[in-house]
């Protein structure tokens, strides 16, 4: 297997872009990524997406997509793995890289959640999980992170403060983020008594829906110099997967996956924990993002509240979590979502994250999960 | 790159399957492929699926169908491709298991059409063209290749008869074909006659809608003989592309992603398409099917109705296209299609495939395009 470098990184800002399409917000990722990596020759297009079936009545779309894009010729993947569609897309283009299959690949993702063609963002989102023994009976996803949240609370003696916290430190830190959908400060009033959306989860628990799309050109590492002053490594990644129904699972408050993942990232980084500079991770609600450090291995389980109450991820800390602003206020267009964390990563590595620079970052992980834990990817990146 | 062996089979009896869904079909398709390769253990899972979205409001597929298949803990993936899911699926995984990313994959694909959330097959179906220039404008997919139809007998004075010939032909193959949706034979008389759907395309020249899986596994070919008694080899794979939108084509009587995907698929084999003893082509309507005879290379331009009359692609022809009945009359469950045709093949050269074999057949190719040709899969085997 060979090394594998990313030459390039291009992002649309996230919100509600009614003026734009899902194929001009790809086009314009993609166009800012090759740019950024010096226009090489792209052999492979991989494009992670959940649902522009559903969201945007159009299906076939790497077809679609790279041809928009100006790739048109190129091989194009799409790849639909639920909200982790993103990172499943980058996990397939790096082995391609990786075992020798292409060369110089484009990574992308995008979702076009507004304006779509029902209206109905809440049931298209939940269709990542059952239809038949969750969805059927009423069981969202929020639905299934407040019933963790609240057995979360009472198990590990966690107030909805905590959570507060990790929301706020969101927001904090989008608001130094100009991609970000929401890049503006919350109160821990705010945050506290938001509308309820499904007990104890409330709005500013929750990601926001908005459209984005985001794009990597990889290749093999040794080549990566003629083309980037900074190519940032690749140097784990892990892929792991749990049983699909929340209820047929071992333990409610672990995500398997992300363990599983998370194992194979480290050992094939030669890295621990302790040895990260920064992670970006999947806080879809704030108790996935609780039980995610924990599962990662940041601290141990239950001790995600009294890590946040001293400082641990805080951008100035020791182990800074989405310096983006996470899904919570960076944004969540669900099959970009992967793409944009790496994205942020290798800026940060590159140190060219701006007002929201981690100094001195070396190391970085990425953590993107579909449904409530179903799959899970974890890349370990480093400059 | 390593060699690839194809070392087990599984197919569903194609249909309209109240009693099935998505997962129950999936299941016994892979189960069939794993009792047919002696059960090895499985590395990683390529799934090809068009649209569970729109059809099942079910995404997150890969992780759901692992899970349900009996393959909870492996890596698996679902690809998009619109009507060339399938092959799609079998390209990633070939290239999985070529690289040395995996050793034993199963690769499957499935399409749950009837009893949909919405019951509107013909408008999901059109989610593969274009929904801004094309599919908003009122052209669905019929309508495009009605157009290139009329085109077609225009410019090579073909009469509608030559593709009634092609329909009669699929239905007697298929009538000789256990897991064929439509395994009877139609006249010419009822060919000609049919309803009108799109003129001049009448409902004889067109796949019928239906419920479908079908699996396969691979593994590197030095491997094989440990598993299987008669390993196909896959000799030969191309992926070619053009522009999405039917009107920016510069040929509209051509697919150029098919002759791209051929020329690469024969060059990797290399043979000719005269050394091949059969095919399994991509006939959503008949004059999709004279198309890509001709871009395939097995006759000249305009000539394929002439060739028919001549008994060129008969079952007990110089060359038979489509032994298992074809989308006509085999079936065409979207994203199962590219994975029973390689299923197909595969019994060709082992010389299973019962009333219908291809006497000696050694050699055989596939070919699955999305939509109208937007991109394109050739894979050529050999025993």
């Amino acid at each position: 297997m060979r090394k594998v470098a990313i030459i390039g990184v291009g992002m649309t800002k996230i919100g509600h872009l009614f003026s734009e399409s899902l194929r001009s917000l790809f086009s314009k990722a993609v166009r800012g990524a090759l740019e950024d990596a010096g226009s090489p020759k792209i052999d492979a297009l991989y494009l992670g997406n959940m649902s522009a079936g559903q969201f945007n009545n159009q299906e076939n779309i790497a077809a679609l997509l790279s041809d928009f894009a100006g790739l048109n010729g190129t091989p194009a993947t799409r790849i639909e793995e639920g909200c982790g569609s993103g990172a499943a897309a980058i996990y397939t283009g790096y082995k391609a890289v990786a075992s020798g299959t292409h060369d110089f690949v484009v990574v992308g993702g995008v979702e076009k959640m507004m304006d779509t063609a029902t209206n109905d963002t809440t049931s298209i989102t939940s269709t990542v999980t059952d239809q038949e023994y969750e969805a059927f009976l009423g069981l969202s996803l929020v639905g299934i992170n407040a019933m963790v949240m609240r057995l979360y609370m009472n198990t590990f003696e966690v107030e909805r403060e905590s959570f507060a916290k990790f929301s706020v430190q969101m927001h904090d830190n989008a608001s130094k983020n100009p991609y970000a959908q929401l890049p503006f400060k919350i109160s821990m009033d705010k945050a506290m008594n938001s509308d309820p959306v499904a007990e104890p989860i409330h709005l500013m628990d929750c990601a926001p829906i908005g459209d984005g799309a985001a794009a990597l050109v990889l290749c093999p590492k040794e080549y990566a110099k003629n083309f980037a002053s900074s190519p940032i490594e690749i140097i784990g990644a892990g892929h792991g997967t749990d049983h699909f129904i929340f209820h047929t699972r071992n333990d409610f408050l672990s995500l398997k996956a992300t363990r599983d993942a998370a194992r194979e990232a480290y050992r094939m980084a030669e890295i621990t924990p302790g040895q990260l500079d920064l992670m970006e991770i999947h806080d879809t609600f704030s108790i996935t993002a609780f039980l995610t450090m924990e599962d990662l291995g940041l601290v141990e389980k239950g001790a995600v509240a009294q890590a946040i109450d001293e400082g641990l991820i805080s951008l100035d800390g020791p182990l800074p979590v989405n310096p983006s602003g996470g899904l919570k206020a960076r944004g969540h267009p669900i099959g970009a979502t992967g793409v944009y964390q790496m994205a942020e990563v290798v800026l940060q590595l590159r140190g060219e994250a701006g007002a929201r620079q981690v100094p001195g970052a070396e190391t970085g992980l990425t953590n993107n999960i579909s449904g409530f834990g179903a799959s899970s990817f974890v890349h370990i990146l480093r400059s």
